[in-house]
């Protein structure tokens, strides 16, 4: 088989390296090109690259030119690790040059017409695409991933709003520091020390908006949010990766804790059939200790791609509380985009 | 004027040196007696601790010889910093031997005439002191001061409750490493990692039912929780002083969140008139950044006995959300210890 | 090929569990029997056990009733993971019982005719086991590999004394929290700390002594200690696995910095041809980046049993510096002891 | 009497805030006006500073307009924390317009006339001061303070000197993050890993030039170096504050290991009658327990102005060895400039 030759924007950040090495062996795309600013554009990527990944660089990466981040790129779809400060606009070009473009970054996420997908929770929302390349007038289009916590805090939401309608979400999270990319975090800021307010509390309201249009539906051209009360509270500590969540929920009817565990436990995906290459085995494990997860115990099952789930109970406030634990550079960012990527594919989106 | 000798049990103990270490230059307290294991009785004090604050072992202490935790103790009252296996028994001997114990331990919080005290919030529980006095058969006493996570809560909580009768209290956890005491935490299970549920959740139950006691009443002879519904889910993370808790609250009253955070600001105690050498003022303090409180940058305040609350805000779940922090073995432990102390000498209870 | 049958001895300590994860998937050796103290005996593996790895128990032995360490057990030889305190005695029994020891701890190490082996460095001490089976007066006998700090440094000594004669090998060691076994390091001992002379300066002497015993010879019966003057200073660093040691010597001939990175770079094992499956090739990796190694990036290369060695400069006092690099507990303890057991396999020693 | 006004260059940085922070009750200083560059310049100094420390901004100086740097600050003296970037020209063009520039940057340090001085070791070299006014062409001038890592250094090493004339001086460095200023080293880079070779190596060069010119003479209108051969390597650490160094040293002539250390706790400085108000007493603390000095435990003695020194022991390359501690961003940064500043004092050199 031939593989689909994908092109990174965004290239030399840490998105971008994660999505070169993720697709190192991936057997149906290979990296064709990549892109970044005009800063490095121009230069080999070995050299272009602060490389931060314990894994050397992929050989045949290593030797490429990097390009600007313009239309003209030589590749059958784009992956975006771009900053969301330029993402917007470049996106937007590329896709209206007849690209693919599926992206981490935030800019387009909240669209009317732009899905934000996680492939096991609402694949169906790619229909949304139809009515954008209308609007972009182009058959290039945009499908993003969301932000890297609301991506852990969606999968056991979604199989107990499956079960039991929920009415209401708390969520406080523990994230990890390469959620805040490359520098990122001063050292000097999280020694002996916890962070609250991530983004002055931008990264709690995307918790909440992003969780609400994922479990939401696509009906009648439009993005109709799942009907609940969210509350996100984020901090960051001294961890590197994974991001750790204490999660409250309402149930909207009435179950047993035993119940509550079984809907997260059973939790099918509609892509299990699909055999995406990325997609993990289970993607929700549910652990009975009540000690975990733990962010350097968790963070990498499922190759990074699992979501692990602490034990459920009773909340003396809510109904139910449970600790959810995802990898967010891999889950929640990377391979977040890649795994959208091979939904695509796999419904002839792309490729 | 002559100085209360005291006496300290688990002088060797974390708990025990920040006793001796706030005691240093007490204007009406002095250390008279140290008290420890029998591994430690007979030892020079100095020899015998293995002492890990950055100031020196006051001089008067380092030379004391440790005694047997026993009655007969040469001293007007004691402070105990025993841990909770041997503190049970212990303390009610030195009860029943007619010594005011006063004792950070958690085995007597919850019983039914021992109060649970925090000078600000609940003085007038000191009442129950009859009562037990009569179930020892002795003049002495034991008087207890919160679990280091509860104290903290307890304040901003007091004030909603006040103003706006509070009907659900949600907190979430991020606490300091020298909660857990010397050893403690193993530090290849911290480093890049956060554990949740300390003690496997007993830490849970401890700030539930803690905080509901003392915001309850002491009338007609016992303790009557208050009616709120209180849900806590704990977490170790890596910092070495400070507890800091994410609060979610359920008024029973309309309010503004305006007039939230003046009940916070405002806060008056019942003890301020009382000019109590370790109760700081203001006893709590609002931060107006989004960005506090931190636990290196807030923790001292106040001399570690202020507890510091962050700016309030509107919760999508109950009604608004804030953090709190306060330092846990000062304000939490050895601190609140000797202002319940000082309160009684004011009350006349010891001395 | 049948598989010989491996006991381990302290299979419940981090050094045992080690050696369990690595050989989960050996081509030669398969664990047989699992054996630990008083306490552990008679358990599952998997209950007596607190695991600290990321990868689960392999299913066999998490299944296996842990033994008393005592002759009798089921399997072809042993791998000894035991703390110093017991395993002097108990690992000779098991030699007199007439068993393969193959140990990492450090009782025996410098025992006038036990071999202290780097199979890349030494493999000849093992001539000195005729001797000692004398001693013992059995078929048995014991094998040890070096402290963990000693294993990384004696590679590019015993490179630059092979080509230049080393005169003076200085050392100062920044040290990872996981070579002190667990629970180890108080984690309120290291936050924001440093601490210098482990085991109270113990550590520097192993250094110093077990390097000279692995560079010198088996000769008329008895090791010859290499003449190199040694200088070691130790220090316990907020890492979890990796140790990093900055290095001066003195060298016996003069040769250009450029030879001395040859010398290095090109050293090659007289284990080479014997193809030991945990052997990495190369087994000396030269890097050229003047900010490597760090323990993080390096750690892992060669599976964790590759010594990854920095740029070499002039050093203003010897005559060159460099700084080593090596996973302790791989190619420090578990992968070291494993190491051993496969050359003395291919020398059939074992099996 | 009336108190000095000092300027404050570079007064947002964290060099500049720590002076602002020591001087807030400075005996014979007082901050009159803070400089900044053009971004910051016009602002109101509170607005203008991300503020790192513990401890609040004083009042008066919160207040103050930031200037820009340029000659004209209404001010007696200046202390300097420009990064060394725009220090070269800044200071000189301060010093031209005949202001007396004390300096904590680097550009200056090793010119031919400008002192590099610690008070306590070297104060004569002021007298190199004549000489730079008649370059400047001014009655202005510029004293430099030496590098964080080589301040604690020199102390050992010149009581050592003094005594036994020191033939070669080994160091290895655990330096802390604060010494890479704000936002400095990236929390990705330090967490679970330790930073070779600071600045490329540049930190290297630095200890082992500027320990040479301070231990060395000025005679004959020029600095004559100590003849001591120097080897440094450096390394950060994940510590906030406080550097640690391990050092070898062989002696010129013969000396016990008593001796040596008599040498180090008996050290006197030229400057002890001077009565400095940041002078610490002792300066130079020799600890006995084998595990010390640590970062944590002993940065913060004598106002963290304090070196110390732990045991002395034998070396068996170079003659003797022990480790040296001292705070780099009080004793090597902002506290080592105002001390300059009161020796200036008190030799009437500003005022």
């Amino acid at each position: 088989m031939k593989k689909l030759r994908v092109g990174i924007l965004g290239a030399t950040g840490t998105v971008g390296q994660g999505m070169i090495q993720l697709l190192e062996r991936h057997p149906w795309f290979e990296v064709s090109t990549v892109a970044a600013s005009d800063n490095s554009a121009g230069k080999n990527y070995a050299q272009a690259t602060r490389w931060g990944l314990e894994t050397p660089i992929p050989e045949p990466v290593a030797r490429m030119t990097v390009q600007p981040c313009q239309p003209g790129l030589d590749c059958d779809f784009v992956l975006s690790g771009l900053p969301s400060s330029v993402a917007e606009e470049t996106e937007l070009q590329m896709a209206k040059a007849g690209l693919a473009v599926v992206t981490n970054a935030g800019s387009h996420r909240m669209k009317a017409d732009v899905p934000l997908v996680i492939p096991e929770i609402n694949p169906d929302h790619l229909d949304a695409l139809d009515l954008q390349k209308k609007r972009i007038g182009s058959r290039g289009f945009i499908v993003t991933n969301p932000n890297c916590s609301a991506i852990g805090l969606v999968f056991p939401i979604a199989a107990l709003d499956r079960k039991f309608k929920l009415e209401a979400v708390h969520v406080v999270t523990m994230q990890a520091l390469s959620g805040a990319g490359y520098p990122g975090v001063a050292s000097l800021d999280i020694i002996d020390n916890v962070l609250p307010a991530i983004d002055m509390g931008g990264e709690d309201r995307k918790i909440e908006t992003e969780s609400l249009k994922i479990l939401g539906r696509w009906r009648d051209n439009q993005f109709v949010n799942a009907p609940i009360r969210m509350s996100a509270m984020t901090h960051r500590v001294n961890v590197r990766d994974g991001h750790l969540e204490a999660v409250s929920v309402k149930l909207g009817t009435k179950a047993s804790r035993e119940q509550v565990e079984a809907a997260i436990r059973d939790f099918t995906s509609p892509i299990d059939e699909l055999a995406l290459p990325s997609a993990p085995k289970p993607v929700m494990i549910l652990e009975s200790h009540v000690q975990r997860p733990q962010p350097r115990l968790d963070r990498d099952r499922g190759q990074g791609m699992a979501i692990v789930v602490g034990p459920v109970s009773a909340c003396g406030v809510l109904d139910y509380k449970f600790r959810v634990l995802s990898h967010n550079t891999i889950r929640g960012a990377a391979g977040a985009a890649i795994l959208n990527a091979e939904l695509m594919y796999r419904k002839s989106l792309i490729g």
